[in-house]
């Protein structure tokens, strides 16, 4: 018997590229294509690329349009879930974007909307890291900490306007937080956070080994150099590890006790520490998880599908 | 035309009595009947005594055990939502309950079980407060600080064990909480963590007008006095009004910014504090929402249903 195969195209909206790619049933991605974005143009020029992107990748797979189901597609910014519109895209430069009929204009083909840390979420519950899980938090951990929610196995986005994970408060009257509040999940859990206080933290210890590391440049610290100054036991680089799994740890245990999650995802390339990030994080998460007797263990499970979730997750949107 | 109304039974399990009532169609109570718990007994006699208040709910309110549709039971503790295990009722002193079989062999009619504070969120977005909303987030501000979510008209339970609002973390490293953690919105927010907070300023400002209407015992300082003296320009009482408020705004924002729920409802005896509580609560929490434009406000309300709303929404936990 022939198995009638369905294919899906997701597109992923970013600052510097545009990444198409064709899906099947099975969510693997058999044929991709990028191409830059160039922000300093006008909306319609990025859509026309953005449709073309996805013409390509499936030309690519060997497929013709019409084999094609839906286009997903993922915008790093905010889009309200009622109303279908972009509302801001701070890395893009679009605000209230009626996106769906510009790209059908270009491409006449059933379109599905969201946030890229939304479809990175879906992407991992589908086909990655929480693979069998229906309720999880996802956090990615990068110049900012953005993330998302899968709830029964659907993206979940509130009254609309874009769940934003990294903004719960951690320590009232904190640092500064660049959406101008203070305290932020983000403002101590991203890799701009983890590099200003290991800065800081360098300077009261000068003879460590992670200055060696940095060539003598604290400019030039990274989160691998930190992990790796750890490992071979730099007190400095250790007391940074340790304060940044604290405050991550507190987060994470947020959400836990507030959401009552399955799994919470990591992505990011902090998460390439393996476990000496993850090893303290589960240690810290279930001191502070709150228990009625039988849920004590929440499992923090690093994601999978790396740079594809974005594509996976865009393709995902129509399908949850 | 004759409009057939169906009716409810909703039962609340306290640590003190157990209330029942009947519930219409259109949330009203048409009659209820609260008795004492007397925890120290086993849990067959408490469940006999359950199953009798809602029968005796039922013949005041002049209708036959077979008008009824169905009995919801709202638990003052941790139910598996998947099982419906009680898992752990601090105040009641049960644990692994499988309630339902129990209750049956005194009451054969359908019965649904949940939290209590599930329940109050539940009977506020339909009966009370949050009218006409879907995606709300309860705080009960008492000797802790309980909640419920209700997204898309639903309780949202998570994977099970009861959400705990109360225990999201706002100060890392900060006050014990009496989950075991440190810097829960619980131990800030409460009424507990109010009166702690009051005896601390007072004890800098012993002329203060605060001392003054307790009578010189600051043990007998509560939510009602502190107000009060705020709204009479204490010094010490407006510091302790403004910082309570300062750290129940980061847990509402937080709450704002990962969930966007439409409204937050705020239950509990320190909210007869009206607009002093209210008014700069809101301004703190617009201060702090993540804005993407056009979402910068979240109403914060105040519940309506008090005693009740325990009675409203157990009876709603089949019908939602």
């Amino acid at each position: 018997m022939d198995v009638i195969m369905k294919y899906y195209v997701g597109i992923d909206l970013g600052g510097t590229d545009i990444k198409a790619g064709v899906i099947d049933d099975s969510f693997n991605i058999i044929a991709k294509h990028v191409v830059p974005t160039n922000t300093n143009r006008c909306v319609d020029e990025i859509v026309v690329d953005m449709a073309d992107a996805g013409k390509t990748a499936v030309k690519m797979a060997g497929l013709s349009e019409s084999d094609i189901i839906h286009v997903g597609v993922g915008i790093p910014g905010a889009v309200n879930s009622k109303t279908n519109l972009i509302i801001l895209t701070p890395n893009v430069g679009w605000r209230n974007v009626d996106f769906i009929p510009i790209f059908q204009r270009y491409w006449d083909i059933p379109v599905f909307l969201g946030n890229d840390a939304d479809a990175a979420a879906l992407a991992e519950v589908y086909a990655g890291a929480a693979r069998g899980y229906d309720n999880v938090v996802l956090l990615t951990l990068g110049t900012g900490v953005g993330g998302g929610f899968v709830f029964d196995k659907k993206i979940f986005t509130g009254c609309g306007f874009g769940t934003e994970p990294g903004h719960i408060i951690i320590v009232v009257d904190g640092e500064p937080c660049g959406c101008g509040a203070r305290g932020c999940l983000e403002a101590y859990a991203s890799v701009t956070a983890l590099i200003r206080e290991a800065r800081l933290i360098m300077a009261k210890h000068p003879d460590s080994l992670l200055h060696k590391l940095c060539g003598g440049d604290d400019s030039s610290v990274n989160g691998k150099i930190i992990f790796d100054a750890a490992k071979q036991n730099d007190i400095a680089a250790q007391i940074i590890v340790a304060d940044y799994v604290k405050y991550l740890g507190a987060g994470i245990a947020s959400f836990c006790n507030a959401l009552r999650p399955q799994a919470v995802i990591l992505g990011g390339g902090v998460c390439n520490a393996g476990e000496p990030l993850f090893a303290p994080l589960d240690k810290i998460v279930e001191s502070l998880i709150f228990s009625t007797g039988d849920n004590k263990i929440t499992p923090i499970l690093r994601a999978e599908l790396g740079n594809d979730a974005g594509i996976i997750g865009a393709a995902l949107f129509g399908k949850e």
